[in-house]
């Protein structure tokens, strides 16, 4: 299964790349980066960190969107802290960014081999906005694409919006309306993802030092989540949306219309789920559970497997 | 403790009718209605038929608004049929509609007795929104108001919006943000009033002529709910938003603030609920769940205290 | 020709009672107020000071709405200073405000005299917005509307807004969108009634109590406009509206359709003239230009027709 | 000076293409085509049927955007008929497209030689935004960018919108927001620009193959634009966004800070201008007027000095 992961680490992000480095299946070709949860050139610097700890030594970390496509630059250092990648001691990563821009790797990576890439979107969807513009082919063009972003119930920024979706909504409206295979891994499905501490003490035993990260980076989180959202144990929301390809049993989901509001005043950012007009030509398939256990037995898997140095 | 009942019936509305008029600590000084489930003129001959059932003789029925503040009227007919009461056979009313306009006469009801009357709003909330904006003292002399209307997580007209306040968003959002003692009384509150088998059951024993009016109308509004909503059982909102006046405990309520979407492409109309930011002046009562029991039994005792002939 | 003055008095509300009271075919059946250029309590008074040096003795002023329908008040202190009628020594008023609301006063003043009443409206529109939304029936039952308020080209609040439309842009909507005989008299017109020096002369050589105090306004209100509009002679807008219905060729006409924005982030408010679209059900007498001497010949003879003591 | 002309031909766009190759000063750096007047093949055959007459042989030209970023495509079909540039008789272009995409010709071709290209955008500004979006460094390194598009007064889609921007408001929100040296031409200035019979004369006068093209180009031209705007004589918009680059004396200006309508009901894609604020970081120049004779001897020299085959 080859992946181009589209991301803003952020500590979950940074999850989803151990699994990606991890697991058997998965074939990561690059990973590109879109400022969100920190400014550009903070998260690809992560983004490399990342690749580091994960020994993706090979794989090309593109950067990309510095900003929304309409909208002014608002990150989540609340959550994310400073550097976006706050809590475990700084480490020098030994993947440096490549050259190009995140909207061509994306495109020439999927138009050169129709039908076999997914696309995994982990943060704000500038970069993938930008890429269906520029190049329409890419929405018959990729195998599919799964999205960590959005609700069908409550947001998480505001009332109504998750921070993904709110960020960029116009460039969400873009990718929800593109004619491709979509999965939402939405709120609904990562607020099901939440690292307890028996959680914490499976990947405790591991005792690699990916494992050791990845416990320092949740510690971080675990303390912002409950400042910010009052949530005893944090989501680990963006390994949600990797374990979805992965095994899709993991994220049961239902045929839905997803309409992505950019006009309100109260709402912008919202990801409106309508269940009840699946057989519209805007479906998608709209994630609405976790099979919580295996999706952490997946993810304590990847870990495991992970080079033991860097 | 002295209401004044603002409704489009519909049939949630006219069991609210005989809920008011059966409980012994209400007392109704007025019925006043709105277009919404049906054209003004039907809900008002809708709510003179209520009356008649009721036994409400003296109660004045005043017509008000014949559509929203800003938009044009759609009404449910889709739930409530033609008359906007179908069902049972047609009843010639003995309550007619007194003179003067709903709005006026809340506005002169309230400040005739400050801080003595409740409003209970169970349709679109045009004729309240004139009345604060004639008014603006009524916000201050009313004692509480009290709403059905709204959601704090899903609507059931759009995935965002509840009918209520989608039918007239702008006097929603004068309503919601007026500084008064506000409780929402939402979706999330009344999908738990689910009119079962065995709900049906507790009524058809009381064998009066209002009980079975009430199973008359239960009954087609089962069969619409089922179709339109693909609910195995109906809820019946209105008297929700009565009850939780009558006794707060079958209605428990968090503080919130609630801001009305007005101008949202997919969202216009709902009701943005930040549970969050209950300190701010926007603070309303809302709804976050049902003692269906005690809801139950409420209205039963109210029915059975109904007037055995009309 | 019996008419209800609906304004917030504001020097050239002032100015249009003034004409009013002095005309020879104007009936002044009332005048009603709505807060706009200064509250709703300043302008009230305004209003009793303007009719009682137009010796409007008999005349009921009657108080309307304190804000807009949806949104907060904004009013004109930098145009019309601390009282809204800066300028002149304060005047005791020896008419006083009449019992009622605006909105009653409109509504059975029109509905008593079917296709007799003509309202003049100076102010924003919020008064007739709610009288429309209270009694449809207005609609048809008023002989016709004349309108101070919008642009066919640019605004005066706003590059896109005039005041009047700016102040209250929903009830605009609904006094723009009631099927009834419209006549909108803008900026486009009133800019072209600019009070010169010329055209003081006129009234200075009046020598008259009400010409005096004009001049005295007209005075303050040039400063005033200059200073925030930077216009070598100020605009005498209201009196224009007033004028269209006394004299239509004053102010020539279009046939166009007007729908007032009231979604915009930049253009709120802003009336949208559509000239190629007048076959439509929409459609309005929009003003095009103005006779200007025709005009000052018209308020200067009422001005002079004015008694001479108050 | 070296322009790259982003254009949708599009009749006037075609003249603009004979102007910028006729004058002795214009490097034309590149053509770049966005769908607009017509789809995007179409404008792309038509910017090389125009380059073949222009004899522009050996400057590329790189198809673009094939809709708005976030709008769907609405064509002007009813002004520049079925192939975009209806009239003359169909001609075989020897000027091919070029590969790769107008956004990556515009960033590599201003980044090359920071400070010294021209953009001169006449269609809707979909490319140039994306380009913004991809390389922000954009915004300093071009020398400037002249715009056909919006207006002051009124629109020519709309009553408030000219159709470039109102084709992609969003796109231009992002470029009339961005950072750089931007003249805006708008219809107030190219509605002065009219191919009447006395201008129509000076060409035909000429006698060459692209005076005759033009010519049969403005007949038609001239046509729709009598059947749908209903104007004596047609106006020439683009060619007057490329006559303010290269002599500025033909478009006097003024600052003003421009900002783009994305949100209104009626009124989305209207640039509202403000003359009165012109201190702001959002200033731009926009054209005020035209020294039309000026600009028709432009025009026309440079049509006599194209090569008289091709």
């Amino acid at each position: 299964m080859k992946v181009v992961i589209d991301c803003d680490p952020g500590h979950d992000d940074a999850v989803a790349i151990l699994l990606a480095a991890g697991h058997p299946d998965v074939d990561v070709l690059g990973i590109t980066t879109v400022a969100g949860n920190q400014t550009l050139e903070r998260v690809t610097t992560n983004a490399c960190v990342a690749a580091t700890v994960a020994g993706l030594r090979d794989v090309p970390v593109v950067a990309g969107s510095n900003g929304p496509l309409l909208r002014r630059l608002r990150i989540a250092d609340s959550i994310h802290g400073e550097s976006g990648l706050d809590g475990p001691a700084p480490i020098e990563p030994t993947v440096h960014p490549a050259a190009g821009h995140a909207v061509d790797f994306i495109i020439d990576t999927v138009l050169a081999q129709p039908g076999e890439v997914t696309l995994v979107a982990l943060g704000p969807l500038t970069n993938v906005a930008i890429a269906l513009r520029k190049a329409p082919a890419l929405a018959q063009a990729v195998d599919r694409i799964s999205i960590m972003g959005g609700s069908w119930t409550r947001g998480n920024m505001t009332p109504a919006a998750e921070f993904n979706v709110w960020a960029d909504p116009e460039a969400a409206a873009v990718v929800f309306g593109a004619p491709w295979d979509l999965t939402m891994v939405g709120l609904d499905v990562t607020h099901q993802a939440l690292y307890t501490d028996e959680v914490a003490a499976r990947f405790e035993g591991l005792a690699s030092p990916a494992a050791r990260w990845l416990g320092e980076l949740m510690a971080f989180y675990r303390d912002t989540n409950r400042a910010v959202h009052q949530m005893g144990a944090p989501p680990v929301h963006d390994p949600c949306a990797l374990a979805a390809v992965i095994d899709p049993s993991i994220v049961p989901t239902r045929e839905a219309r997803v309409d992505v509001e950019t006009a309100g005043t109260h709402t912008a950012g919202m990801t409106v789920v309508d269940f009840g007009r699946r057989a519209d030509a805007g479906s998608h398939h709209v994630g609405v559970g976790l099979e919580a256990d295996a999706f952490w037995s997946l993810l304590a898997n990847a870990v495991a497997a992970l080079p033991l140095e860097r």
